[in-house]
């Protein structure tokens, strides 16, 4: 009974996130029509992070339990044959049957893209924000390294958010200027796992302060709040991308 | 009679080139339309470089006479306001009327980008071309810093070609790798102008180069025979971007 670690590519825009829906397109439910396929049974694709409706990945991780026999390197042919051109299977990969996407994961890494000034570049406009407001990046740096730590998130977690604890390490959030012109500012930010719409919360609250709406200093105190209500609103999907999933090393039986 | 120089940002999958056409998308039909509904006018928009269908642009530029008062700043807001998604109005600025987007340009840079490997992501889709194969990014720049100098580019032609002369002068011509896993490989070149398709075909011929199937010593020779056969493929259009032209330092009496 191999087990499999897939690592995907997704352009979110045109899917209702990743966990599967009944009538509706789901990064999952895509992928698992795809593997029953060329596995020829029908499995189950378990994500190491539940995307929300048009949130990409660069490295989202599935895995896989299939009782075939697998040759990573023929299934990641064959599945990004048939895929649609907006999902890509990276990498793919034997793993011990020990191993879970969402269980196994040490952190996740997320990206949010927000380009800043009189008009979106259409090279960018499917996969960041965008605001006509310029942004103070030093100020917004500043607010995002004053979240490091383990903390209570309420303040930035979604309504609807069913998770045991508000309580987060966040290990890395930084706000740093890219793009060919320096046209995006970028929030990066690590951690063992995220409440719901917790990314984007923090993201929303960020610009705010980009914006000279919320002052840095006032960022420790939203947290301490411990109220949704305190922070900034929630930063549009289209601007959040699910960088990387971070495991301990694993042993390989075989990789393609 | 002011004289506007703009620069534009575009993809350009939607379109069939710069250059007004009957019956088909055009950017350049596309622009006028929107200049004109702006200006209350109709006018002609000139611009320095005629991108093929389905050539983007990160700095194409284009002069335009109209007869009206000219606030750059408003012009510019306005038209990004009604111009589709896919065009974007970087810089609007009024220049002296001797200015001509195609007559003043100094010089062209464009970019072509293909990526290799198994699968083409998700995010670089609409903006490069792909290949399977590995290529060799050393002997592509080899290859490609070849071809700099003032020489006769027949080889790298379009049949329907109607220049006067097939002599450019390449001032440069590099092969670089690039994109977060360094899965781009990227063809970089600057000249004051370009005889039809010569991007395309010069890439196509450095790609034949990183499969291996062209020796970069060969590149000299191709350029020698002055006859398209001897020279690879015309690289598709979705990997070409203009990414700037440029001018004399021009008078500024005003800009937005």
């Amino acid at each position: 009974m191999p087990n499999l670690k897939l690592v995907l590519e997704y352009a979110g825009t045109a899917y209702h996130g990743w966990q599967i829906q009944p009538g509706v397109p789901t990064i999952q439910g895509t992928l698992q029509r795809c593997l029953a396929i060329v596995l020829r049974e029908p499995v189950v694709a378990r994500g190491a992070a539940r995307t929300d409706a048009g949130v990409h990945a660069l490295g989202q991780v599935a895995s896989v339990a299939s009782s075939k026999e697998i040759d990573p390197r023929r299934l990641r042919r064959s599945l990004n044959a048939i895929l649609p051109e907006d999902i890509a299977v990276r990498e793919a990969q034997v793993v011990p049957d020990s191993f879970h996407a969402r269980h196994s994961a040490l952190g996740r890494i997320y990206r949010y893209t927000v380009s800043s000034g009189d008009h979106l570049s259409p090279f960018h406009r499917q996969f960041t924000a965008h605001t006509f407001h310029p942004l103070d990046v030093e100020a917004m740096d500043r607010a995002a390294r004053s979240l490091v730590g383990t903390r209570d998130f309420s303040s930035f977690k979604a309504a609807g958010d069913l998770s045991d604890s508000p309580v987060k390490d966040l290990r890395s959030s930084r706000v740093t200027r890219e793009g060919e012109r320096g046209e995006l500012v970028v929030y990066t930010v690590e951690a063992t796992s995220f409440l719901q719409h917790m990314v984007r919360n923090i993201a929303g609250t960020l610009i705010e302060v980009g914006r000279g709406r919320i002052l840095p200093d006032r960022v420790p105190e939203i947290l301490e709040a411990r109220d949704r209500r305190a922070a900034g609103p929630t930063a549009p999907a289209q601007g959040l991308m699910l960088v990387e999933v971070l495991y301990p090393d694993l042993a390989r039986p075989g990789s393609g």
